[in-house]
Formats: structure tokens, sequence, C-alpha cells
């Protein structure tokens, strides 16, 4: 026996959750459907576009708020909000964006990792500024996005902060990654470290055309690879391949692994080895911004998760965030997430 | 006679009115008066810092929206956001904050004027970004302010878009620029060219401190270059010198100008050859943020104004326009003000 403390020199301290994601700032501005179609946008998807293209959505958009989003980014700032220990992982430019993004996510209580801003290189063309994320909010609150990536895009192993990921309890990832093919290695190696670590991988699937392009490999992960599993009633289906969200339910069961299933108005379904349980909806006066309820969810449930909560109720606390996210614009809770939740006797 | 057609051909088509001020982006976060307190902040002030400053007061923020604002710039947003024909002049860099500014304002449907964007000089010290304005909204929708200038400060008779000036029925000029020796001499070049095409000059003196700082020179300014003038009532009272605010529309009375004089919860006060009318506030179910309230209200008046409407009716679009603002964060309209203004019977 020594007297050495009890965490061992130079260790950091344990966190809850480390999120992985793109790091982006959103572009937010209301549409009309009509707008939409003029501009050739899939109402409520999320399409990866170019510069050019990215600077003529821009050009047709009207007065836009500015506000700090990125899937993985939201979830973390959530888990933060609730008073969670939360770390993220993303890649951001030195320039004013960059610089919007740091100071927000780490303002929220979130310990960002130690991988630099990249220095902008003055070439428009190299697109190496921070990303961004077009979001048009139709009068019924959906939102349809065109996302910019620009450094974002350039993640790879080598901005993969080992020490950050090594103290998470959770490590949580966006599915959105996949779609790049350095990130995928990164995220790779996250999901080595977090099992050598003990620590659970969970996977955000992120949207039904990200499940499209991914769904082998993400079926793949299921088996192994990721204890977690978020997605969505339409990427769920997709993701089994099956003809309803029920047949899919089954084959969730199937893999074993634990599954929030959100359903947007209808709530959300867990999986458990028990089986599947539904949660109703909290009730929202008003959906103003669909922008962040799936991040916001998962930020509830793997706050539960990381404390011990019992599945249901991890489902309700992601339900109470959802619906506050959805009663604002911006991905971002405005309200003190944590008294809400204390309020609402979830934590 | 001629077949000439009635506007000459290269005369660009008339405006109701052109805008000058200090073009930034406002950073909005909500604080608390403890916090405000620990900044060294007056409760409901702006002040001038420079780029230190608003890099230690923007750390101690919480996480933040961004949204197109500056005093004048916002008018020229509502007026055009009422129908009316306007334009804009102020001064931003070429970097990611003034790209929003210009999207922003442009697709609001104010024409800006050709001042080109400045070219950053990569040395941050040499204080050429786009000039921002950080607000902390306190739980009573009250906004302090600290406003780093950046470009804007740089503001001077060069950049007198002097056929845009020529081109307005009313010039309308932000107080805060006489804080600023170059932006003074334009304000007065703006004056001559406004008189010179039997235009009306506004002045809004933007702030008490403002008034402090200038309370000689405005008082100079309301004989002979100002016609219509914009104040609150402790702006009103300090400006004349006067005991109360009673004492200071007598003031007012004897300058023979037109002059629109908020009072927050009670309306506003306007002063005609006839006298003093009192016209009440709109209702607002809760007041959010306080910010761009003169602002707007100074917008729906002037739209009044150039519409042919007698000053208590202006008043009164005055006060729609600031009631919409007040009712949520940012100082930029979100409603439909042009609807709102019909169905209210004051267009």
């Amino acid at each position: 026996m020594t007297d050495a403390p009890p965490t061992a020199a130079g260790r950091r301290a344990p966190l809850d959750v480390v999120a992985i994601g793109s790091a982006l700032v959103d572009v937010l501005t209301t549409a009309t459907a009509d707008d939409l179609r003029r501009l050739d946008m899939a109402k409520g998807s999320m399409t990866l576009v170019d510069l050019a293209r990215a600077a003529s959505v821009y050009a047709a958009m009207g007065p836009a708020v500015e506000v700090s989003g990125g899937s993985a980014a939201n979830t973390a700032v959530g888990v933060a909000a609730l008073g969670g220990r939360v770390g993220y992982l993303g890649k951001v430019a030195a320039d004013e964006l960059g610089e919007v993004f740091l100071h927000d996510i780490t303002a929220a209580g979130v310990t960002m990792s130690r991988v630099a801003p990249v220095e902008p290189s003055g070439d428009p063309a190299a697109d190496r500024a921070t990303g961004r994320c077009l979001v048009l909010v139709t009068e019924d609150g959906e939102r349809t996005m065109a996302t910019h990536l620009g450094v974002a895009a350039t993640l790879g192993p080598e901005d993969l902060d080992e020490e950050l990921v090594a103290r998470a309890q959770v490590v949580y990832l966006e599915g959105y990654l996949w779609d790049l093919g350095p990130a995928k290695a990164a995220m790779r190696r996250a999901m080595e470290l977090a099992h050598a670590n003990d620590a659970l991988v969970a996977l955000s699937v992120s949207d039904p055309f990200c499940v499209q392009r991914h769904q082998r490999e993400f079926l793949e992960l299921l088996h192994g690879e990721v204890d977690v599993l978020f997605a969505n009633e339409d990427e769920t289906t997709l993701l089994f391949g099956a003809a309803t969200f029920d047949a899919a339910l089954a084959a969730v069961e199937e893999t074993g692994l634990l599954a929030a299933l959100t359903r947007g108005p209808l709530g959300s379904v867990v999986v458990t080895a028990s089986g599947p349980v539904a949660i109703p909806a909290d009730p929202v006066e008003r959906v103003v911004d669909t922008t962040g309820a799936g991040d916001l969810y998962a930020a509830g449930f793997l706050h539960g998760l990381t404390n011990g909560q019992d599945p249901e109720r991890c489902a309700r606390l992601g339900g109470l965030c959802a619906a506050e996210v959805i009663s604002h614009v911006g991905a971002r809770p405005q309200a003190d997430l944590r008294a809400l939740a204390v309020e609402a006797g979830l934590l």
C-alpha cells in the first residue's frame, strides 16, 4: 500500500459521455414549401453540399440566425445542461464561426477536445472554413438542411483525442460521420478504445438517407461494435429492411442491443432484453422547430443511462429534453433542462 | 416638351428612407443582474469597448445566438418589412460576420450601399473585423450592451455613397455615429445632401449616455439640420437639460420640430406644431428582449411619414412594430410586419 491518491497522477477525471461528430454552425431561417421546391430541396432531409451550392442556397434564403449546432454537439450540450460530465470532439477552423462554435460549447460546460482549429487557407475553393448547416424551417416546424462540412470533412484518425475518448463511460458517435472515409477510420479507433476501457458505444444513425447510404455497414456495427442504438421510426424501418416499424422492432429485439427509437409526436420505444416498451411524447404547446429533437432525446437518454436509471426512465428524460428543444428556434436547449427534469421527478 | 421618360436616364429609383449607422452583428445571450455586476456592466447601457474587453466579456458570456443588428440597420429592415423602399449605408469587413450582415440586410429587401467590405488585415490587433454588439438580456427583457465597432469605427466621408443618399425622401442618422469623428463628417455631408434634395433629416439620439456625450452638438443640430427627432423619455429629458419629461416636452415644442418620443410601456408622445399627443403602447403578452424597440418604433414612424400619414398614425405604426420586436429575441422583425399593420388598420 502507498499514499498515492486514488486517481493516478496525470489521469484526468472521468466523463459520462464523449460525443464525436461534425462541428457545425446552424444558419436558420423560415421558408415555405414553395421555397424548398424552388431550391430543389427534399423536405425534411439533410443533404451534403459543396461550397458553391451552399452559397447559392444561402443567397436565396431569408434573413437568418446563427446558432452553434452539429448533431453530436447538440447532444453533448444537452448532457451538460442536465448536469452530466461530457466531452466533445469535432473540428472547426480558426475563423469567426469556429470561434463562435468553441465559445458556445465551452460556455455550455462541455470539454471540447484539444484538436486545434484549422487555419483558413485564404483560398475559398480550398474549403477550410468552419462547417455550416443551412436550416430551412417550414410552418409545420420541420427542418430541411443543406450542410457544407468545411473543415469538419477532414476529421481523421490523427484528430482522435485518445486521452479524451479514454475518459468516457459512453462514447457517442454521429452516423453522419460514416459519409467520410477518414472520419470512419477515426470512429473505428474510438470504438476500439471504448471497448478496451469497458465503456459503451452508442450510435445515432442520424438521418434516413444516411441509413440508405450505409445500411450494410451500420448493421455490421450492431454485431459487436455498438451497444446502444438511436434511430427514429423511418431510420429503424429502413435499417432493418422491414416493411413496417413493428416488423423492424422484432429485428431490433433479435440484435440484443439497447435501442431507443423515436417516433416524433408518438413518443419513443425502448427495446431491451425484456422486449419493447412504448413511452408517450411529452406535450408541446407549439412545435416551432424540430431541429435537434433527436439529438436532445439522445442527451436525456444518455444522461439517465450514465446515472444508472432504467431504460424507461432514460426514455422519459429523452422525451423531456426533445420537447424543450422543439418549442423554440435552434437545436440547443434554452430552458434549464436540469430544473425541468427535477420538476418532472426524473432527476 | 419632350418624349423623355419621367425619370432621367441613369437616375435610380427614389427611396423612402436611407439609414446610416454602424453595421453590427448582435451576439445575444441571457444573463442575470449578478452576471452584469461581475462584468462591471451598467444595466441597460451601451458601452463601446476595445477588442480585448470584447473578448473578455464574450469569454464570460453563456452560449449565444448571432443575429444581424445595428440600430439604424434594424430600422431599415423594419421599413422594408412594412413595404417601404429603403437603403442602408454602413461598413463591414470581408469576413464571415460581414457576409452574414450583408446577406441578412439584402434578404430583408434593403438596398445596401456600394461601400466595399474591408479586407481583414490578418492582424487581430488591427481591429479590422466586422463590428459586433455583445447583448446580455436579463429576465426583465432589458438589454445591456458592449459594442466593439471593428471596421464600423472607420466609416468616414469617403464612404458616403452620395448617389444612395441623394435618392432618399428621409435620411435617417444614428446618434451613435457622433462618437466617431470621421463618421460625424460623413453625417454632416449627408445632411447637406438631404437638404439640397428637399429630403428630411431624421436623427435618433440612440442612448442616454450618447446624449450626455454629445448634448451640445445634438441641440445645435436641432436648429436647422434635423427635421425629425427620435428619443426616449430619459434621452429627451437629458438632451434638454430638463428636470422632468414634461418640462422637456415644452422645450421640444419650442424647437418646432417633429419629434417622436418613446416611453416604453407608457407608449409614445408625438410633438408637432399643434402640441404634444400621447399614444398608448401596444399590448405585449411577454416582453422577451427589448433590443431594437426604439429602432423598430422609428421604422414604423418613418414608414407612415413617407406614406403621407399624420403623425399620430405614424406613432401608432411605430408602436405596433416595437411591440413585435420586443416579444422575441433579436432586434429584427420575425413576424410579417406589413400584415400586422394591415390587420390593425394602419396600412
